[in-house]
């Protein structure tokens, strides 16, 4: 907890008294402390990785096995290493067996759910969002919230995400072919998880996604996303048309056994719906989708993802891998926003949907994108009908596209308005988006937007309890107790400095006015003496009646009130 | 038009051909081009100012005198000029003496207007909106428009606030008695007009009040607004109890005669109103409501604005200058949003705003502030309803009040989305707000940030012509045309400054790819070649033919398609 002096990491048990769930305290200058859910973790040096928090919960349920597991090829790190003979920069910390269920029976939070099982992830999630377990047993059971937990990912700390919980964001990170390294990326994961990130997906179409991946997973107490497409395509040369079933399968098998929490499966994207595209202003704009459109146009064959989706689900129950169901006809402009080619694309997630949980696979489903804002509410309605309730997991969407640069904030207008009518999480958008790959500051700026977002959502919503925080930090302000207002905002370090610029002095952070109005008036001190004089608690009623007695005392004196000119 | 060199200032004449309305025109390198309304103004020697464009419309008119005016007091730039016996940086420019109404008769747009007069302003308002005079007209007879025209601010471009126009957005800018200079100030101004401001409030407190507010006024071509209370309360040494009505009204004299056009006047601070705030998390934030609050709490007597708003009314009328009625009991945290305070207060705007329109001066109503997601449309709606359709111009508001630094995002969240709902003019917020004072970058990314969300209002509510700009850059992004997109952007220096952090080779700028997806795999890409097989004026019905006789082809080699595993 390094983001500001008076945050500190606590604690917290659940009732057995078996957990320890970490929460940022925040200690404030008048005694009150404030905590919030931390994603941060422990803490880890990225050579070694973190502590497998879960390893003995998962041991303890007796359902999985651990096996010799794939081995590693060269190609899984791409061509350069295949040329090089290895991967650069080779995962050094402990390498641990892959799990997977030992029978058919599948290994899945939804599993155990609707077999009335209360799972430590269940238990660890109820203390985390203040709310009964059964809330949580029972949603991730109909399938309206999802704990995204790979058996192989044992440091992870349990998160849900459904409509009835507090609303997440994820960071994309991952490097491309014309830029970064392993370091940067473990470093971006520290920094969006820091800041707050609830999941990050490792993107990565350049070099040594297999060991960049392997550092990542290792070092993340937060769920960890993948399009595993990107890499089967790096396996079959960057040539759409060359993917088969057979090279996605040993991929995605490959991400199951380092621990990849979720994967986004373009299933939804098929050869009937590819002409819808054709009118569209910006076609298809997902990388999955287009890969999955060329292959099916080179091929003139159905979406292998959709033909092969039950072997799919049978992989992922045996992991407990979730799927994040791939929009890839989202709507690249707001021009072609809520048209035929997505919601063709829609009805057929919802199929899907009810496919994996036949096999006990939990299942969230992506939106868009780019929509106008008053298309965006429809967008969740009709997901939540026709997908039963399943999670949404919408990028931005970016209600205008004429602000590149600045659509972190486009996409939070949008974020916020579809998370208040139920999306469960939000993936983030950073300034860069549309321009270039977001390096370190955008990754904070990106993670610390879309918190906002969704805790304007929170509050929308009437979360109970969301409301605190802003009422903290609100009352912090009025009582002119600076030092808490940045100890209790969501970026401490931008606030104080901000402040700082225009009132850089020490006593500056304590006096009773501001650089807005100065020090000879100030509105807050008005309110003060209101307050005083009237009173905090007093009702309505009470307040008029003193107002009242006020008049009285006035008009005795002779003075005129009331009185038109 | 210094913003990007595809940009340049052109002039469009109106149907008689006796205007020339500003537009920006960006020119495309697939020799398109595109116009948007221009705020910027023909540009100006800050020591000299802009031409009196509006100078012969309005003595055409032949209803106005010039007069000798108020003589300027010491008082009136401050304690410190009084001191020192002098302002700093007086105005060095032409001195036109003041006009008023010659008569009793006002000379609002509003009278013209319901006179069914059409004037050059409202015929200027037209072409720059691309509407119908007549909606001009009849819009501002209705007083659901005002047009901000001060006769003593004859520089001044025409512009329309009003819900059936485009969403507008005002910047504040102003010294405080801790910081700034004069030339600081003009220089935020001409900032925010180059990055599309369409008013500005100079909401000075500091030194040089009066000197400061010449120097803005005599070079802005967009409308300035006042709060008028806060140079008054300067010349009663800071204290609020010492304010009369005769100290205000020779303040508001002071400013209609050098041309402000529009003023803030906190009439609604009703006694009776003031105890309601006592139980709020925030009291009373307003600077203007909590004078007003604390001038009445220590006479125990009406509003001087509320009991003097006829006179007020008058002097107004006489010059046209256009209220802007203040929201003092506006809520400062979310937690007080939508309460009685701040509903008592609109009523009484509403009140207010009928007895304006007697005198037939146009009004527009503030509105918050603080208000969570969920409560934002009513707040228009009540306003729209009660207000009679007043023009509604709100402060954002924040959604969430947990992201000091971030503000204006916070803020624009709610303000894209009241806008949607029918605000007519969005006050910025910049990321200095709560924290200090902004700064020209804060300007900059204040007004960016604002004409984002009012766009993107423009966009939702179906705007004529509003989607056109987005489509625009959506086509030049589809189309790999990177400089175009560049140039379309609101922010063409950020968007080509992002993209060459990752690419700064020049011939990136004309690459088939970006950053993102790297040379060899491009979403892009594959969406054009579905467009080169299925064509891109493809009906629904023609694509699912062409599909067809595809399968068909296919089939008949043999394949199978559609076939489970």
């Amino acid at each position: 907890m390094t983001v500001h002096p008076a945050h500190t990491r606590v604690l917290r048990p659940d009732e057995a008294g078996d957990l320890a769930v970490p929460f940022t305290r925040v200690a404030l200058t008048n005694g009150e402390t404030f905590d919030r859910y931390c994603t941060e973790g422990p803490g880890s040096d990225p050579e070694v990785g973190l502590p497998p928090l879960r390893a003995a919960w998962i041991e303890g349920r007796g359902d999985v096995t651990s096996y010799d597991g794939r081995e590693t090829q060269l190609l899984d790190n791409g061509r350069s290493a295949v040329r090089r003979g290895a991967a650069q920069g080779e995962w050094r910390g402990a390498r641990r067996a892959p799990l997977r269920a030992s029978g058919t029976a599948p290994v899945t939070q939804m599993a155990y759910a609707r077999a009335g099982i209360v799972t430590e992830e269940m238990r660890y999630v109820a203390v985390r969002e203040g709310c009964d377990v059964e809330l949580v047993r029972s949603e991730v059971a109909a399938g309206r919230a999802i704990i995204p937990v790979n058996v192989n990912h044992s440091e992870s700390e349990p998160m849900i995400i459904g409509r009835r919980f507090l609303v997440k964001v994820n960071a994309n990170i991952g490097n491309s072919a014309v830029t970064s390294s392993i370091a940067e990326e473990v470093d971006k994961l520290t920094h969006a998880i820091t800041w707050g990130a609830d999941t990050v997906m490792d993107l990565s179409t350049g070099e040594d996604i297999h060991t960049t991946r392997e550092w990542i997973i290792r070092n993340s107490p937060v769920p960890i996303g993948t399009v595993p497409i990107y890499q089967a395509l790096e396996k079959v040369n960057g040539e759409a048309d060359k993917l088969t079933w057979e090279v996605f399968r040993d991929t995605v098998i490959e991400q199951c056994e380092q621990g990849v929490d979720y994967m986004t499966i373009h299933a939804g994207v098929l050869l009937r719906y590819v002409p819808l595209t054709a009118g569209r202003v910006t076609g298809i704009v997902s990388r999955g989708g287009s890969i999955m459109a060329g292959w099916c146009l080179a091929h003139h064959e159905e979406n292998f993802l959709y033909t092969h989706f039950d072997e799919l689900c049978e992989i992922f129950a045996r992991y407990d891998v979730a799927f994040s169901l791939g929009d890839g006809l989202r709507p690249g402009a707001t021009a072609d926003a809520n048209d035929e080619a997505q919601l063709s694309e829609l009805r057929t997630l919802a199929e899907l949907t009810s496919r994996a949980w036949e096999h006990d696979v939990q299942v969230m489903v992506e939106g868009p994108g780019h929509v106008p804002l008053n298309l965006v509410e429809e967008n969740v309605r009709l997901q939540q009908e026709w997908c039963h309730g399943a999670p949404f997991y919408t990028l931005g969407p970016l209600a205008t596209d004429i602000a590149p640069g600045y659509d972190h904030i486009t996409s939070a207008i949008g974020a916020a308005t579809i998370a208040m009518h139920g999306t469960a999480m939000l993936c983030y958008v950073t300034p860069k988006e549309h321009l270039g790959l977001p390096n370190r500051d955008d990754v904070k700026t990106g993670v610390i937007t879309y918190k906002l977002a969704a805790h304007a959502a929170d509050v929308a919503k009437g979360h109970p309890g969301a409301r605190d925080w802003d009422d903290a930090l609100s009352k912090a302000r009025f009582e002119f107790r600076w030092r808490d207002q940045f100890a209790l905002s969501l970026d401490p370090v931008t606030a104080e400095s901000f402040h700082d610029e225009t009132l850089p002095a020490e006593n500056a952070k304590t006096a009773h006015f501001c650089s807005m109005c100065g020090p000879k008036f100030c509105s807050m001190r008005i309110s003060q003496d209101v307050r005083e004089r009237f009173g905090s608690d007093l009702s309505t009623e009470d307040a008029a009646l003193g107002m009242k007695e006020k008049s009285a005392e006035f008009l005795e004196l002779g003075a005129s009130v009331y009185v038109e000119p």
